[in-house]
């Protein structure tokens, strides 16, 4: 998935190219709403770092987009809602530019629709694989 | 919905109490696999803060957990995958303590699967909307 941030239309609405619903900014983070939403209050939170996926964006750019999604949660005032990041088309990321959707969850209709198709459990298969991963952590 | 800390498994599994596959511990985070995966690789990185909410936790318990999902999705070599975390049972939350989902999506079958039933733009509402939040916030 090749992007370039000249091309990037949320690095124009980060320069203020493109006009945007502005709920929050500050040095390394901006937040804004979906204009095509989910849901009522459907917001989106972004890193000024201009990466495609989240394994592409610097720790210290991460670190604010949670504390930002849950201040937009307060201020919507929802209880129910989903945090979601999408990397790769496949994944269904649309925008490539790394962003973080806070998606209230109202009712069965409105919001994420997720669907959860859950493997059986295989301890072997899983030790073999933690193995795996604790020696390239 | 009601939750209490000494009845929590993530608590007990932060504790000790329980096995994990431990992935990751630092002062305020812990990720482990999930046993019952999505995906292979699939993980979890939870605060260890008890907080069945994203709105329930400090925003110093929040910054580290996008940086170590990145962590382990650097770590399981997958370039396609989902971060995902749901707040109240309508919004497909399980366990009562706040859990961030690191979801590899390997082809269309596994990992995560994704409703997205987008509302037709109505910038009127929008406006209304966002002068809302503006003054919440």
């Amino acid at each position: 998935m090749a992007s370039t941030a000249a091309a990037c239309i949320f690095c124009k609405i980060i320069k203020g190219e493109i006009p945007c619903f502005k709920l929050f900014e500050s040095e390394r983070v901006l937040a804004f709403l979906d204009i095509q939403p989910l849901s009522r209050g459907h917001a989106l939170v972004i890193p000024k770092y201009h990466g495609v996926r989240l394994t592409d964006i610097p720790d210290q750019d991460l670190h604010e987009l949670l504390p930002v999604a849950k201040k937009i949660a307060l201020a919507a005032g929802v209880s129910d809602f989903n945090i979601l990041q999408n990397n790769g088309k496949i994944a269904h990321q649309v925008v490539e530019h790394v962003h973080v959707h806070m998606i209230p969850k109202p009712n069965e209709t409105e919001g994420l629709t997720i669907g959860w198709p859950a493997k059986a459990t295989d301890m072997d298969s899983l030790t073999a694989l933690y193995n795996e991963l604790k020696s390239k952590m």
